[in-house]
């Protein structure tokens, strides 16, 4: 519990409102109730914050004097909600030092201060960096590391040679460091291309739940620093993602695609291999990136929804687009244009 | 083994044929043996009673003349085949009790007839219901609730403060309660939104193998009654998926969408944020839906395919609609239409 | 280590340079440094290859002449490649025998050669080959099979009465033997079909990370000889996948489906339930195959990617497809075409 007065100074924003009213949980504007901390972040909410129970509300300084109760005054009120959020963390706190039923290396290098959870395994040439937390059934293979603060959840999995930086989270079931998907068309079928690449991950990287990113094949498969990623995606082996880049959930790169700094992919956006996509670029949700983007800019591709009934006859003619085409083409040359 | 009476009896059904006739399994018409019994639930395969090998056949009353061999009669044969296929269930039995390798934490609540698998780390505050079998290798954290009668197979991963309701199966890799894809780009990059709120899944829901459940982001994600979910689906942070609704697989919502009761998504369906589906919408594979429905029906999108050659010339003039549009339109205004 | 020579022994080619040449490692063209061989497999790069600092290369008969460096000289030089990778492979080396923290039945049967992870869990009745790999924290469900050489990488899951063959690779999270997504509707909601069959996958099979292949509803689900399955990839109840067939990441096959041999489906792909697909069939990126396919060739579906402002302008004119098309359709009738 804080009083508001408290956040305030927290978060270094001026308020209006009584300095001792309690906070003791954060709400949206609709739901939250007295002792709740809300935020307006997007102006068409603004009438919500008339008839809010919230017992303050953070908003731009803009609407502050619209505010019925005590505010936060922020410039940017969703940035001000993030740090708050952390306040009221209702996270269960970790047991601390290496469970008994932990398999631990004795070639592993395991900071004193790092948590080990119960039935994980930590192979040979692992290290572990200071209050990084490796949950319960984490699999950790030779010679890779965790960064002082990373956090990985239960029965995540990271092959040998990979790299994770300081403050990463990586959630449940992903999996860093799977051999990519290479082969080689033999006489009697593929033939499998030893992946002999790590990863190598920066600094606050967040990777979802059930997520994959491949070890390189020859080089490794890099994710740079502030970089987040959804649950259910794909990278595939020596992709390479720019800093900061964020990737929505079921989205997936094939091999060795580069993608710049500052970039965000949708839900369901899908990239081929080797291409380059440059800083800035943002593909609405299931695009199919079919060639490198040397524009900033946004990108899209796909049809609309309709019903059933009208898609099944407008689909039929998309594939006569192309004799459409040349029926008009026939008219404006018999016509003269 | 059940005879042909024995089995009519179970489902309430009439039957044609000798009572005795000795049933030992469940098999399709086309592979189906002596000893099987099969069904026939779609006109479509009609042709096949007449050959079929089977000891009995599960026909609709309209069918049951033409059957060659015995017959269980059916206002609902596909459903009659459902509730048989459980007579012949051959899923290995659970040892029950509570195995030596768990860590089960002494502040969590396990009912005595409950089984917990090898590996099993079960969290302080947790509850686990009657008759509940958690498989090998799960991780369910604190104050989590598993309800009566529900199975979470080997290594799925439950969160704290996810509540599963009663009769409900998750299947391996699933991951429940993850956190949300909620950060706010700050000065220096993304800033994490702490994921605050839970996950409620109510009664007979089946969540399939690596599927995702995020936790809210203030409030919770919600999954009603009944709800069946496929294998390798998004549900993102706060969306509500209604009574009795299926998702196949690879489908995924993205955060803060409701999805009414009685949906069908097909596979590959990806949903946009903070939309709307009313009760009752049918969503045909890989659409995109990037509105809010609010009519009953079924809807779709994409294009159909075609020969890679046929596809890359009318999918070159897709790039040309507008234009195609506008030539016509010149046309028509020249002739004064 | 191994010397130019040894290399051209090993692998049977002709080499041209110093035979006594130390190779340290493989590395591309670009990368490559000091004692590391190189390949050239594809003209594009040919410009790379006066510039390269490798110890040798790799190259077609037609190339050997203009390579600055030693060769080795095949007519396939990735095919190559990747026979050469396996003798640089830095995979770290299995612990031999089972560890003491696995749970293994006493009914199970595993071969004196194998080697099982800790925490890993065996059933009864479970089947484990010669110089099979079980890695930590995998769950090999009753009647199971394992055959001799297959590797299974951490924490992937085998429910029951799944046969997977010899020297196949399955990578960690992947799940083998799911229920089928298999349910009736009834008069309160879906009614589980319980799912009888199992999975039957050839040898040489290798399936990606996070992938999953169900059980059959009553025959059994099955993946022929050197079928290579990436990540991310849903294969459901009752599929039958041809020898030699490849899936990129994130594809996906609904229920009963066939796909022949020698096929390729890339990311993304989406195919509906109950078609069939014949041999040498290849599907581009992100298709939707809505129906079977019974002539070998290259099939595609979707839309070009183009900016979101040109997109939004060309994906109206999609919806109204129909009337332009019958605008048209008029235009050419009062014009007598």
């Amino acid at each position: 519990m804080y009083s508001l007065g408290e956040l305030a100074a927290k978060l270094n924003l001026e308020f209006s409102g009584e300095a001792d009213c309690p906070v003791t949980g954060v709400a949206s504007l609709v739901s939250a109730g007295p002792g709740d901390l809300s935020f307006l972040s997007n102006k068409k909410y603004l009438a919500l914050l008339e008839g809010t129970r919230a017992a303050a509300v953070i908003v731009h300084p803009e609407f502050a004097g619209q505010c019925p109760v005590g505010c936060l005054i922020s410039e940017t009120p969703y940035l001000s909600y993030a740090r708050v959020s952390h306040l009221f963390n209702n996270t269960p706190a970790d047991v601390p030092g290496v469970h008994p039923s932990a398999v631990v290396s004795p070639d592993a290098d395991v900071h004193s201060t790092a948590v080990i959870g119960p039935h994980t395994v930590i192979e040979g040439g692992a290290l572990v960096g200071a209050d990084a937390v490796i949950g319960a059934g984490v699999y950790l293979g030779h010679d890779s590391r965790i960064g002082a603060g990373t956090r990985i959840y239960p029965n995540a999995v990271i092959y040998h040679n990979v790299h994770i930086g300081e403050q990463c989270v990586i959630h449940s079931q992903a999996v860093l460091g799977a051999d990519g998907f290479g082969f080689a068309p033999g006489p009697d079928g593929w033939e499998k291309i030893c992946q002999l690449g790590g990863v190598r991950v920066g600094d606050r990287v967040e990777i979802g739940a059930c997520s994959t990113v491949d070890r390189g094949a020859l080089d490794h498969t890099v994710i740079e620093d502030g970089v987040i990623i959804d649950n259910l995606v794909q990278i595939a082996h020596n992709c390479r993602i720019g800093k900061n880049t964020a990737m929505a959930g079921c989205s997936g790169l094939a091999g060795s695609t580069t993608i710049g700094a500052d970039c965000t992919l949708s839900g369901g956006v899908g990239v081929v291999g080797h291409v380059e996509i440059c800083d800035n670029v943002h593909v609405t949700g299931m695009t199919m990136v079919t060639k490198s983007i040397s524009e900033p800019g946004s990108y899209s591709s796909g049809t609309p929804m309709s019903s059933t009934r009208d898609w099944k006859r407008n689909a039929v003619r998309f594939s006569q687009l192309e004799s459409i085409h040349k029926r008009l083409a026939s008219i404006e040359k018999k016509r003269g244009k």
